[in-house]
């Protein structure tokens, strides 16, 4: 199965909460529809920077809700369904096959570290069960699990697995997706500050969340790409590359919420344990959106 | 506060499923009574080693209920609940408490990478809401989060933080919270293949989940220490090695449940995504119980 | 100072040894020969590939003088006279300006870890004694000391420092490299399998012993991006990046020497304690040298 | 064969130099015989904190002649021989087996890393050309090679390489050479932060630089071991702690200068690039002495 329906760049919008640490839906999708206009090719809600695994089931179901109707078939969807168990993960891939996403994005959590034919049997289970594509998703730092590119390999043995993710910040992994996998599977750039190398070296995407501060300047760097033109897209990338060190460093949900603040939009708040920037941190940030105008 | 409840052997139960893969709380009180009279000093339900992250909150309740009733008051409990969000940590905190656990131990779990002050804000928030003890507890290879010495101190700064666990792995940190805390506060090992360093070191205690099938070597070594007879203590430790690293290296949930079933105890089901144990797997822990004879 | 005159592909040349593990000069200077015509833009002595630090001082004075004679001005050379002690540096570094190269090479050498004051002082010593270029060359990997970006920073305030070769295979630091020192500093890269991600982040050049087996496709590759042609350069990129891989993986020593013999090329004898490849590692050699056909 | 011959604090004398960053043989007695006295159970120069790597072949010779004239058979000597080539370190092998030394000690130094063939290769190829015990010396951090428990295990197979040293500070791997090495093979602690749990966990020495400034401590820690005093031990450990940890962090040959200054005796000068402690860690280190008074 050859995958032709996300390409370039998808965005990730936040989950704002309100001032009692609720979910806020209608601040939501005023966000959401920012990132949709924006250029983007796609947009992934329920990922790291929308704090899934800070969220209820419910809260979940009414983000991805939210997300199809907002979206209205403007740009692809990609649901982030990851979860600890592999009952709750098919529970909400199904979830969100329903309600109208089109591919499912998992990433294998784990507390206990996980064997590779684990991982590999709760991909199977969940893929059973849905008929939409599953972007398989590498990311020690936040999930806890490093896949190794041959588990990658095996994973794409399953029928709908016809994405990779990978985030391990690794440029070696990503020569290897490129060379081993072949044209047929469309591997994504999950780390920020790799987005030059990973177009580089072959990425079909990039999955990024900084299109809700700096889309066009995403977008451009796809495009100069596209283009086979790498000096521009160079002088693109180093344009834009101090606020994607930022906003990974200091964590992407603080670092949005304060970025939407100094551009004026309200971005809500955060859920606890998850507090702002500090003070200084703010100016910092200030500094670089200066150095951008 | 002196904390001078917790010492010694303090053992953590598995949480068995039935083949549904639903919690089985009949067999979870037989599995729970065999510690109980092993000789073990404590027990900690909803650790690790019990899958807690992979519970819902209603059997995490009937668990914390289960187990104090079972106790009755014949050893002291230290009841897991630790939660991605501040809200629900506080929740089952408080939950713990009214249920009659002597201790309430909490891993600051994380998916984003927190900051010292979100950890510390994190434990203040639950302190206020509770009066029985809080054991931090440091265990970057499940929680994803690594509590610096410096970070622990300051932890240990709100009132009814008394209890410190170290699963690091690391000896230095231990001989930094003996030399920097003096004798206030109890310090236990997590790690088990460092028990014989760190009771050289210092320890109060030791948190492991060995007891389910070990219980008299575990209890022994704490009791050649308490003599201080390092040379019995060095026989005992080198006699058990072999089974600690192996329930270490292969996951706890998996390698008790292996265990039990060899030594014709049932341990019931896992929940996937865990497995159980290879066939080869099971060989080697099977040659490694021999020697054990 | 701008530095104009070395970019591009600067290849390493190994230093053969006789059957009594003495170096060969006779065969230096044909394996060199090889190397100037091959369309390499310079050449780099007494590198890690030339095993310059198993060579006594005599040794790498031969050397140094048996390559000036033979390039005999065609392409631009670069001399390793790297050093545990500040002294023994000085000593080679003078060698080899007076024996007529056009810039020397030096990594802090370190068995006891170096502070950045003393590797500042270390450069700032030799450069006081020298008027031809320094590159400074950070490969924690060989090195054992891992300079940051902003210590390099540093030793570009010495006026005699205007060359940096970064190893440490970390595309950030070439970002960083990149942006914070401008375009008055070279800076170079000495991963080999990270050739595309360093091209495309803006390097000079590449410091590599591969042309000694793959000159063509080396040099086409920096054409490539010369050309501004990304999907060319990554086409040519991939071509190799098997054999990259190889002959980091398996040192450079072993592996240029053992592909010089599949291509039937006498590269000499090793210098213990370095031994030759093992026969399967030969095989797996001449597997990657036929894919390349 | 058994070795009997070493146990306990085996003290490393440092190699001072004068201001011309000259050897200074006539200080080096007087600093070596001050360890003699001081009740160490073994010395052992030309090792790490006597900058074995910065001195010519003439000066280790001139080291080597020194310290068996002066110790003149009151303690067993154990002199550093390691070097890049095998050639070299034959050479000094049996340079110091000439001298009289009782046995040398070796670290695989790496610039190429070494496979574990050719590691093996380079012990048996120097075995051969001795008759005193070799004593193997694993120590990643200023070696860069990291030999893992099998492949000392392998070395122990080469008949006079009977004692092990391990400085890669962890405890497992003490275990497995305990377990695994038993009674037949002596393993001597490296790490000085480690000294406590190498103890308990059965090291049958420790080799270390901490003579030369807290020799009463050292030895007692040796003494309360032997003892059987677990106790005790940990209340002579915990007193030299900070210490030990200051002299590893900010390097042995700098520190211990430092401290013979304070204590008022002149250590000679460092070889660059090796510069002296600054004023503030000077201050610092005044502290550590305070609090042992």
């Amino acid at each position: 199965m050859k995958n032709t329906l996300f390409k370039g760049i998808i965005a990730y919008p936040i989950t704002p909460f309100d001032k009692d640490e609720k979910v806020d839906i209608v601040l939501y999708k005023k966000l959401l529809e920012r990132l949709i206009v924006s250029g983007s090719h796609g947009v992934a809600p329920l990922g790291s920077t929308g704090v899934m695994p800070y969220l209820t089931d419910e809260e979940k179901e009414a983000i991805t809700e939210a997300t199809i109707e907002q979206v209205n078939g403007r740009v692809p969807v990609l649901v982030g369904v990851s979860n600890l168990t592999t009952e709750k993960t098919i529970y909400h891939a199904k979830f969100a096959e329903k309600a109208g996403a089109d591919a499912v994005m998992i990433i294998p959590m784990s507390y206990w570290k996980l064997t590779d034919d684990e991982i590999v049997q709760h991909y199977d289970a969940v893929a059973k069960q849905i008929s939409i594509p599953i972007m398989a998703y590498n990311n020690p730092a936040t999930g806890g699990v490093d896949m190794s590119p041959a588990l990658l390999k095996r994973l794409l043995e399953i029928p709908n697995v016809t994405l990779i993710k990978e985030s391990s910040g690794d440029v070696q992994r990503m020569h290897y997706l490129k060379r081993e996998l072949g044209d047929d599977v469309a591997f994504f750039n999950g780390s920020n500050p790799l987005a030059l190398a990973a177009f580089s070296a072959g990425a079909t995407g990039w999955c990024t969340a900084a299109p809700n501060l700096i889309p066009e300047l995403n977008v451009d760097l796809y495009n100069a790409i596209q283009k086979n033109d790498l000096k521009e897209a160079q002088k693109i990338f180093y344009k834009q590359l101090n606020l994607l060190k930022f906003i990974v460093n200091k964590g992407l949900p603080r670092t949005i919420k304060a970025g939407l603040k100094i551009k004026g939009i309200d971005g809500g708040f955060l859920r606890s344990p998850l507090k702002p920037l500090t003070e200084s941190e703010v100016a910092e940030l200030e500094l670089i959106f200066k150095e951008l105008e």
